[in-house]
């Protein structure tokens, strides 16, 4: 799912996101409560008049975001208080407030409010909010009403294995129609993510979707598919694209390189996106030199099109029982991240990761 | 014509363009010279292969940009001399490296190396100065030896009629296959630039295009029409979009406007174009309250789209014989243009007009 944090995936059109393959796209309850307000937006026909797209939407709680985004936030049994980060107002968070938001949007899937635990935390405090977490999921549920729209819950627990599968055996005692897995790729390393990221999957109950939170770098969506993951979300795609940095199935290339100044060549030949079937990296490199709008926007559809593509791939090789064998052939041809990632990975550090 | 500076037309793709009803696009040889350098571009099938665009291209000389952009610009006979905007680096134009620039850009209509006379200017200056540009002009021919690209001569003469009038009858002797009417809206109060405008057009022959350039406003363009005119270039409809002022029948909105937030029109109920067939005044609002690059896009596109539109019925009204009625009709229903266009008119005076 390509993030749309604001009503809109940053640089792209609906009808880019259509070319680009995406069937369902993320917003976010935080971010348009707070702007232009879920009220304003409810009455556009909620977030799919508003922003005018027609394919199905997730919204995040903007749990996460309170606790990277929001100042002065205040955590207590009822919600969260906590000031926008736009003006500096005061506002409650509650888990029966965020349903009602993310009612008001309209969005086919919504998300409970989670309390996102910190990295690291010890096991007693890891505790203590994964409990919080459950409690607030009941409330959510309660507060429910509307038929249309799936409410996930999340799991939480920290860095603690154990922790994971007692928080997804108390929601999938209240059963949720999916659940996403909370509290990852915030820091952590990488083997740490992976096998709290498997932990949590194994504990949830297959038929149900299982949405790993805030990932979706190449290699990380392979480990998360072979860990029993459906659903992930990343603003990886459109970040990484807006500075320069192009997925191909090499590695991540930085079009700022002056290697790419006369390429006639496609960023991924094999990749069948509008942005390779019709410019050169040498015309791409131009743009992201003159610092041109069109180069971020011909970059994060590349990005977002080839990653929907790896994940239809995906797919097919599971259905023909061949997954591993593309997870190793893929790993085998994928370079590390060059500098460009190493940027965005430090970015990732300061915990903004699911919020722009 | 929609200006593309630096080989796109800011915010918008090709596609875009053509949706726009886009005929023909600026490029310009000053800045695609400095980067990425008109050789490289020529390795790609020129500006049409490189940027991916198979509609008609007329690159203006630079002559303006290196007046207004370069640094320690030295005129002389043989050309002028200048350090690059970008790196300071030393540069020769002349009227025979232009010609030959634009022979690398590959475009349908290049432009002579003109000195474009400062405003205000004496008679005396702006003889010399006009002088110096018929001179160069016939360099400029001579040197010129693309039999698919043509090449227009540029009339100058300050706001000084009868020498505007010897500046376009000097041209007229060359027998340029058109002529660009040039240092006009550079600072000067409207109703001198309408009568130099009328002055320039009524010397040159009809049945040759006659190209005011860098004048697009929509109440400029019927003045131009009026006079006779019949290409324009402007990059206010792009700025004008970056910046949120849109275009409409009622005059100039400007989005972020606190009355848009919860508007569900369109810019303009009788517009046809993607903006405003699918989003609404509030959404474009929302877009630019969050500084969000599709709401320039979607401004851009909205403003060359409208633009457009309103060109081809100029034409149809001057085949029925109308066209002095469509003008007072939309003069009576324009607004003088509010904050947004004046910000507009600010930087135009810093006299970068034509240059991004």
């Amino acid at each position: 799912m390509p993030v749309g944090t604001q009503a809109t995936v940053k640089t792209l059109s609906p009808d880019d996101l259509r070319m680009a393959g995406a069937e369902i796209i993320l917003g976010n309850a935080y971010h348009l409560y707070l702007r232009p307000g879920s009220d304003l937006i409810e009455q556009f026909g909620g977030l799919h008049g508003f922003m005018a797209w027609n394919r199905s939407i997730l919204t995040d709680s903007g749990g996460f975001q309170v606790f990277s985004l929001g100042h002065l936030r205040q955590l207590h049994e009822e919600g969260v208080t906590f000031r926008s980060h736009l003006d500096g107002s005061s506002h409650l968070f509650t888990p029966e407030s965020v349903v009602r938001i993310q009612q008001e949007l309209g969005s086919d899937i919504a998300m409970v409010l989670d309390e996102c635990t910190t990295y690291p935390s010890d096991e007693n405090a890891s505790r203590e909010s994964f409990e919080r977490t459950t409690r607030w999921a009941q409330r959510a549920l309660d507060a429910h009403s509307r038929s249309d729209q799936a409410l996930f819950g999340i799991v939480q627990g920290g860095m603690h294995a154990h922790l994971r599968q007692e928080s997804a055996a108390q929601l999938v005692e209240l059963d949720f129609p999916g659940y996403g897995i909370g509290g990852l790729s915030v820091g952590e390393p990488k083997p740490l993510f992976y096998e709290m990221m498997a932990v949590s999957a194994a504990a949830l109950p297959t038929p149900k979707p299982r949405y790993v939170m805030g990932v979706g770098a190449p290699d990380d969506l392979f480990a998360a598919v072979a860990a029993g993951i459906d659903m992930f979300d990343c603003v990886l795609q459109t970040r990484l694209g807006r500075n320069g940095g192009l997925l191909s199935r090499q590695g991540r290339l930085n079009i700022r390189n002056a290697r790419f100044r006369t390429d006639p060549g496609p960023i991924d030949p094999s990749c069948d996106c509008t942005t390779c079937q019709t410019f050169s990296l040498a015309y791409l490199h131009h743009l992201f030199r003159s610092e041109e709008i069109l180069g971020y926007r011909l970059a994060s559809l590349h990005n977002v099109h080839w990653t929907v593509k790896l994940v239809e791939e995906m797919r097919q090789h599971i259905r023909s029982g061949t997954f591993a064998q593309l997870h190793r052939q893929f790993l085998a041809g994928y370079a590390p991240p060059n500098h460009v990632a190493a940027a965005d990975q430090r970015k990732k550090w300061k915990g903004r990761d699911r919020s722009s």
